[in-house]
This record gives structure tokens, C-alpha cells and sequence, in this order.
């Protein structure tokens, strides 16, 4: 058999390789949360704390689009993987792989994105590679980042509970939109932007407001994908009211004249979390102090059973199911 | 200005792009050892301990080669930074970028190798991420690994002290000849394999033995570049003894008929160290009793002064300088 875009997609036929192929590690965990829980990072004890580890390669095209650029989405994507087991981000490492013939002006543009970006974090990058690869033999750059977080207590993504409400921290198919509109050259009268940012500071204003039962950020796959990751993880049903998701009116538009379902895009400054209903209000109100947090809402809640059910404006239900893969090639 | 191959290949080119670009982070130290120092790896200070980090990523071709393969070299080339900074290997990341039509069979030996990698080096691989590209857009597969270690009192590359001894741990040039004798198709009776391998135990062993001041991976560039950036950043002369210098029969012969230097090639199971002078002869025991460092020697010592000298064999003196790169190319 032989490895299918949608292989690296982020979704259902991903998740197939993942437990065939690339989970099949024996020495896969290194005193906590391993490589078998598939979380967004691995947690390792370390005296009184934890530390939080999790990687992400980049490979997004176009290089800079309108709201971020390589650069930005390696040092966030890798941040916010951290964030997401509640882990402080700390430190960073950047491989990167480029094409004999790369602009160097270029990569100096790159450097100085993901300075900023680490800056934002409250992050360092401290160890990196280089390789270089003969004309042809890589498109332009890869960059990958690994990254170091702190954590007392971590979140899972499968910590859900009937009777938790679930919240989302802001719009919904910003960045999958952003690209795929950038590429095909689409002018919608508004530019879409994408939401890439870090949202550590996001997060940690929603832990000191309350108990958060399961988080993770929605990037390939989507909203659809993480939400039903996080469902079937915790082996719960989830409801979401479609009239309560956020989501942007330039992107809903986008969506429709690609045919592509904004629910199954990347987000790449995004945050969904269960939290204890008791909390719920105390943690939203936080997260909307945010300045990435602004547009955030409370969803849906989660219930016993299974699936996760998207009930309509007109009063009707259907699934929200994982997409096959995320339906933009080379979203992050 | 464009990047070009030598930029990718670890010698002084190399230097030059990553002093001008690769480490204009402002953000580049979370409290220890950051990317300011170029060495083997990052250091953290945690609790009472320190954390050490590190990353490279692997193109290597062929894919499998007598004595290893991409696998078994993404692991050991990570343990073997952390082991550098004196750091016990505990945890790996693993980013993989793989080309649309790729073998699954392949995929799943390289999985298994690198499994196998990780037992031998007592570490456990607990994150990865996975990206599949359009065909065309990326050779084959490249795997990017960071790594987690931990040290009491971390080893640096800088530490050399004039009365030091040098001490290389076995055979030089055997990675690098074995992967263009390969490419080339060439016989020469005896098979050159590949040094690739885990050295934290030799390293160890050696640590625990006496004090060690210096320490590094003659990796790309090979031993002639490793023991220039020693004695640069640690501003002494080092006088290596041609005579001493462990080289096998058929490396010496492939090399002298491919023009290449045996000294300049990356090694991937080896290390160079500046151990104090009185503890030598109980380190040189100690690695000698590893099973990769039967081949281990004293091959030079530290003075006043700067540049690595050869004393060769007829009594006359050459600089060894770091190469420009190393001259083969996808080397790990
Ligand atoms: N090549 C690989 N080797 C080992 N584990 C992998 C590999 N690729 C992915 N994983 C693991 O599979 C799980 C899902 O990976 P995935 O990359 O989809 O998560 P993510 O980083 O949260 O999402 P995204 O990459 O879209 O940001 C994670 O637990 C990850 O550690
Ligand atoms: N893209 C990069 N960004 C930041 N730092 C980098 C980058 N590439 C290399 N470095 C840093 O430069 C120094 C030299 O890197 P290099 O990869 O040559 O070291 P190495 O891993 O010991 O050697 P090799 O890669 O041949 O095994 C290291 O300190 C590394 O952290
Ligand atoms: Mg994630
Ligand atoms: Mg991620
Ligand atoms: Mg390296
Ligand atoms: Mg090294
Ligand atoms: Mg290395
Ligand atoms: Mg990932």
C-alpha cells in the first residue's frame, strides 16, 4: 500500500495509518502520558511538575498570507499543542529542511515571524538543524518545531463529562479559508484573515477561571475533527447548537462558493474546551478579556451516549462527523 | 543571495548563514545553555536538575544502508546530541514529511528500526506529527527527531583546557565512506558499514570514569570540523598524532580513490572528547569496554595557542581545518 494525501491530513484515513503504522512503538511513553494516548503532547514527570512535549512540521503554502506566514504558524501551532495539556510553553526547536536556491531574504523574513511569535509566547527557541536538499528534491522549506512546556496538573482531550457545556474560543475556519481563498485568488470584497496566534495566555486566564474537564485546538480536520476526537475519547455525546458557532460571515460566503464545510478547516489560534457548567460563564468571561478570545461562545454541552450531534436552526439534528482529511492541501 | 548545498552540509558555510541568519533569535535562551552557544544541544535548568534539548532532522539516502537505515539514524543522531551535553536520552518527538505514493511496507521497517534504536538507547518516542506531500514535493521521506535528556552537571563543546587529552571514542570516517561507496556501487572486497549507534552508555561510562571537559559528535564535517569548533570556542591549540588516529584499511582505500578525506565525513557513533590528563588512561579503559568504543584512542592533546595541528607519521606538521562542508551530500 502507499501513503495518500490524505494520510497527512489530520482526519479519518490519518487517524488509519496512525494505528496501523506510526503508533506502533513499543517504547512509547516516558513515565506519563505517552505516545498511546494520541493526545496533542506527551506529558513526562519531572520531580514536582511535568513536562509537556509535542512537535509539529510545517509546510503551509503560500509561505506568507494575509494574517501570518510559515514562521508564525511553526512557532504557534507547537505553542499551542503545549497549551492545549495545559502546558506552559518554555522552550522551542526548530528543524528546518530547504531547497538549494531558497532566498535567503526570505528566510531572514521567516526568522525574524517566528522571533516575534516567541516573543508573544513568552517562549524561547534554543536548538535547531539545518539540512539542504539538491533543486527539486523539497518544495521551498519545511520547518519543524518540537517544543518544551511546564505543567502542574494537565488537561487531556478526553476528560469530558455529561452535564459540561463546551466552549469555543473564538471564530470558526479563519485560517483553512484564509488559505484556501489566498491561493485560488478569490476576492470576497473583505480579505480573509487568518486566526493564527498563541493562545497560552487565553488558556491560562480559563484555568485560574475554572475547572476545564478537556481541551484541544482545532487544526486539521477542523472543528468536526477535534470535537469528535474529544467525544469519543471520553466516551460521551456531545450537542452543539449551530445557531450559537461563531463563525465569520466573509468565511461562511468563502465556504459556499468552495463548497467546503468551514467546520472542517484548520484554526490555528483556537481553543475548544469542556469545562464544568458551574464554571462555564467565570471561564468565558475570562477567555473573552483575551484579545484572541473576543469572539468566543458557549457551543453546546455534552451528554451520555455517543457522537457528536449538531442540532439546527430550524430545530433539526444531523451529525457532525471527523472529515476524511482536511479538505485544503498544505493548510499548516 | 540564495541558500546553496554547502549551506546544508555543517562545515564553515554553513557557520556563515547561521551566524548571519539561523540565530538572529532574540528569543534564544530559556535560562541555561541556549542557541547562543551552537553546541550539541539546549540546557534548561529544572528544579535540580537540567533539562537538556535537542533536534536534527534526516534525509539520508539510500534509506537503508549496510549497518543502518533513516530509522535507526533519527533516533541515534538525537540521542547522541543529548548524550553530548552529558544528558541521558529520555524522550524523543518525531516529525515525519512523507511524498504522496510512498511505500507503507518501507514506512513500517523504518518504524520498526527506529524502535529498535530507541530500546538500545533506553528512551521511548511519546509525540510525533505526520505530513504527507503532493508527489514531487519532497524526496521520499525526511524525519525530524527532538529529544529530551537529563543531566546533574552538563559537558560542553567549549571546555577544553591546555594539558588536555584527546580521546576519540573508535574508528573515523566509516558513515560517511559507507553511504558514497554505497551510492557509487563500488566493491572493495570488504563491505564498509556504517558506524550509526547509541553512545549515551559508552558516554557514560566514560563521565563516571573521570572528568571530561570537552565533548562532541563528529557528525557532518566530520572529525575535522568537531575538533576545530572545539578548539575555536574553547581558544586552545590541539595537536592531533597522525599515527594514533583510528582508521579502518578499507575506509583509507575508498577514501584515497574517491578524493574524499576520511577526516571530513560524518561519523554516527562516535565522539571526540578533551579529558584531563590524569584520568585518560581510566576513561580511554572505561569506553574501551563498550561495545562501541573497542576501537577507542588517544589521539592528540591540548596546548596554548589556536588551530588543530597534525603531527604526521615522517615528523612534519599540517593543519587540519574544518572543510568548507561535508563533502557528501544527504550524509545522515
Ligand atoms: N509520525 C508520527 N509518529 C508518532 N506519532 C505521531 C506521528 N504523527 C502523529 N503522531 C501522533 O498522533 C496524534 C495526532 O497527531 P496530529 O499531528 O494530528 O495532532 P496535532 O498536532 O494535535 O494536530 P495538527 O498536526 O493538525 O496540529 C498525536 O498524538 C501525535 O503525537
Ligand atoms: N535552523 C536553525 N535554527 C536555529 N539553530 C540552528 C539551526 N540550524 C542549526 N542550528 C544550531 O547550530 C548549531 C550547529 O548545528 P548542527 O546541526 O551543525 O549541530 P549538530 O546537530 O551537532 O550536527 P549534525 O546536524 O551534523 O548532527 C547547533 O547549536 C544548532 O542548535
Ligand atoms: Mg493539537
Ligand atoms: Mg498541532
Ligand atoms: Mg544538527
Ligand atoms: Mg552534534
Ligand atoms: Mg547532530
Ligand atoms: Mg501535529
Amino acid at each position: 500500500m502507499k501513503v495518500n494525501l490524505m494520510h497527512g491530513a489530520g482526519g479519518a484515513v490519518f487517524s488509519d495509518l496512525l494505528g496501523k503504522t506510526l503508533t506502533k512503538y513499543k517504547n512509547n511513553n516516558a513515565g506519563g502520558i505517552g505516545l498511546e494516548s494520541l493526545d496533542d503532547g506527551a506529558v513526562i514527570p519531572f520531580g514536582d511538575k511535568n513536562i509537556v512535549f509535542t512537535t509539529d512540521s510545517h509546510v503551509v503554502r503560500p509561505l506568507f498570507f494575509p494574517g501570518g506566514d510559515i514562521g508564525r504558524i511553526s512557532v504557534c501551532g507547537t505553542a499551542n499543542d503545549l497549551s492545549m495539556m495545559g502546558g506552559k510553553p518554555i522552550a522551542l526547536s526548530c528543524g528546518m529542511i530547504i531547497e538549494e536556491g531558497f532566498d535567503i531574504d526570505i528566510l531572514e523574513k521567516i526568522v525574524a515571524s517566528m522571533d516575534e511569535a516567541l516573543l508573544e509566547c513568552g517562549a524561547s527557541l534554543v536548538t535547531g538543524d539545518t539540512k539542504v536538499l539538491e533543486k527539486g528534491a523539497i518544495d521551498g522549506i519545511a520547518i519543524n518545531t518540537a517544543g518544551i512546556g511546564i505543567v502542574e496538573k494537565p488537561v487531556r482531550d478526553n476528560g469530558l463529562k455529561p452535564g459540561d457545556v463546551i466552549i469555543v474560543s473564538g471564530t470558526i475556519g479563519d485560517h483553512g479559508l484564509c488559505i484556501m481563498t489566498t491561493r485560488e485568488g478569490f476576492d470576497l470584497g473583505e480579505q480573509i484573515r487568518s486566526d493564527v496566534a498563541p493562545v497560552w495566555e487565553l488558556v491560562k486566564s480559563a484555568m485560574d477561571a475554572g475547572e476545564i474537564h478537556a481541551m484541544k485546538d482545532p487544526t486539521r480536520g477542523g472543528f468536526s475533527n477535534a470535537i469528535n476526537e474529544m467525544a469519543e475519547k471520553s466516551g460521551v455525546q456531545v450537542r452543539i447548537n449551530e445557531e450559537t458557532l461563531p463563525i465569520r460571515n466573509s468565511v461562511r460566503s468563502a465556504s459556499e462558493l468552495l463548497g467546503i464545510n468551514p467546520l472542517d478547516v484548520a484554526n490555528e489560534g483556537k481553543v475548544v474546551m469542556g469545562v464544568s457548567a458551574d464554571d462555564a460563564e467565570a471561564i468565558l468571561k475570562a477567555i473573552k478579556k483575551n484579545k484572541y478570545g473576543k469572539d468566543a461562545a458557549i457551543i453546546g454541552r455534552v451528554t451520555e451516549g455517543k457522537s457528536v450531534i449538531m442540532e439546527t436552526s430550524i430545530g433539526g439534528e444531523r451529525f457532525i462527523e471527523a472529515p476524511v482529511g482536511d479538505p485544503v492541501p498544505r493548510v499548516c
